[in-house]
């Protein structure tokens, strides 16, 4: 199962991280899954632009739906539907991936069309289907808002405001969003008695039956691009076509980037589709379909056991105040 | 303009507020409104359960809206839209009133026909164009989330949950959702840097022209009902009729809780048909409408100036982290 090539590219993809500290020393050797480091904010003015951004729904047409609607801090990191309600509740055509841990991607969203953080914040602020703004749109609207302009001086040295600063200031503010010391995690660092035995179980199935060679790395997942339905044909009837909508290739199609896996108990329903509210079924789904295997109800139980365990310590997030509008305040268009 | 009436009542509401440590030895003796005091948490378990479910979006049928869509704590409490966005992206009919200091109200919703927080908590909850869930519904939703027991248990000694438990927490929440500190509390309290000239001009002409009439008080607002259109018709296409949809008094038609004027540079557009973005221009139809005046575009100015005084420190709202649902938890039916 690739398993040489997966852990290597992993580890390769690991060494271009910079700015996080694994605490690697404290690792067992040879776990394909590494700790998360917490955040080190460097550049604090920045990322509390981009923590506003990030929730400022004036961002989008309508005036009501902001990153956080979707990526929404307080739930995982994602909005648990199927698929997010857009712009004039639009349903939107894919499953919202979570932002905890997405800047260990090697590229964002399912189909890895941005390749990374910045190019992918800037897509759903003009998507007609979500927040159905445009930049200039949105550009203009930051700018009629006063409060703004120290905060942007703040954090680039003067207060001019465009669409490279914006996607800039929230990706700084998303680069932030880890979860460090999941039970897991402690687990790696040496505690024994952090994961029970189920959970232990859980994990070396995890391993032995093949899950790691794609779920791998510190946010195990994320690290590469891989077919939906190796084994037999994932059957869906959402049309999304994967990597190939990127590439142009035929054989890219239904190829999505892996998903990561950290914080999984609350980032439900899973898949692309988000077809899948049971841990334990999507564990027996990826069985069948990724690896040929009929996975036993209580090997699926050991290995959702497992993956609660990556569940981390949640970004502690102080609600920003945002800046008023005023009467020159381009107005929002909900109706 | 029933001044002294407006004042007595102010002042008998104020004797009823329990548990706000107003710091009155230091205002002035003289003045119509009074500084707010910091909350004080008393039951920290319920009040953070009321947290949680106040950002819980499972309320709602959808599984998208949440108390602070409408009444966002990043922006002074409401949505900062003429009128709300409900399930299926419904028009509300009326402007949402901020949560900020909603404590000091007479009653809740424009029309007071709740008689306080805990039971306005549940009304949009089951309301078909607002959250469009069930009391029924959204008990079965938080009951068959693992996570709430404990909360429940923590907050009320047992871990039942139903909807008087479920809207006594949002309450007690929203009961510490005070905005002390103003610039115009600090001059109440002795400060008398605190205002500029143009603020303090704002605030005698706030007096003299006679809008602390009804405009009194800790929050500035929030003590009586009054007639929208005393003087002059208050021109709107908004259908709601006030009290009178409570009282059945054809002579309750029009008449409307005043609302609080804390923050009201964070809460446009304003009036119950969110028809006015500009303060200034707020003003000037209140002065219009209700008094009788003329009020020129300096005095506006002055006056508009000496609201945004009083805009108060924000609460700080650590974002919680909601207990996930299981399989087993009814899902959300967005579409």
């Amino acid at each position: 199962m690739k398993k040489p090539f997966a852990i290597t590219l992993a580890l390769a993809t690991l060494a271009t991280l910079s700015g996080i500290a694994l605490a690697r020393q404290n690792a067992a050797p040879a776990e394909p899954i590494q700790p998360i480091a917490p955040a080190k904010v460097t550049q604090p003015a920045l990322v509390e632009l981009g923590k506003k951004l990030y929730f400022d729904p004036r961002l989008s047409r309508s005036g009501a739906i902001s990153c956080n609607s979707c990526h929404n801090l307080a739930t995982g990191g994602t909005d648990n539907l199927r698929s997010s309600i857009g712009d004039r509740w639009q349903q939107g055509p894919i499953n919202s991936p979570t932002v905890l841990n997405a800047r260990f991607n090697v590229a964002q969203f399912w189909d890895g069309r941005a390749p990374d953080l910045k190019a992918q914040a800037g897509g759903p602020i003009a998507n007609p289907g979500e927040m159905a703004s445009t930049h200039e749109l949105a550009i203009g609207v930051l700018r009629a808002i006063p409060g703004y302009a120290p905060e942007f001086k703040a954090a680039f040295g003067d207060a001019a405001i465009d669409i490279d600063r914006v996607t800039t200031a929230i990706a700084a503010f998303e680069d932030t969003l880890v979860t460090p010391d999941s039970r897991f995690d402690l687990w790696l660092k040496g505690d024994r008695k952090a994961l029970n035995a189920d959970e232990l179980a859980g994990y070396a199935l995890f391993k032995d039956t093949g899950c790691v060679s794609c779920h791998n790395g510190p946010a195990v997942g994320g690290t590469s691009f891989q077919k939906l339905g190796v084994a037999e044909p994932f059957r869906t009837d959402n049309p999304a076509i994967g990597r190939a909508g990127v590439t142009g290739k035929e054989s890219d199609r239904n190829v999505f980037k892996v998903p990561t896996l950290r914080n999984v108990e609350l980032t439900y329903p899973y898949f692309h589709d988000g077809s899948v509210n049971s841990l334990e079924e999507a564990v027996r789904v990826m069985g069948r379909v990724q690896l040929g295997r009929q996975i036993g109800d209580d090997d699926a139980r050991k290995i959702a056991a497992f993956l609660r365990t990556l569940t981390g310590r949640q970004p502690s997030i102080v609600l920003p105040a945002l800046p008023p509008s005023v009467a020159s305040t381009p107005a929002p268009q909900p109706f």
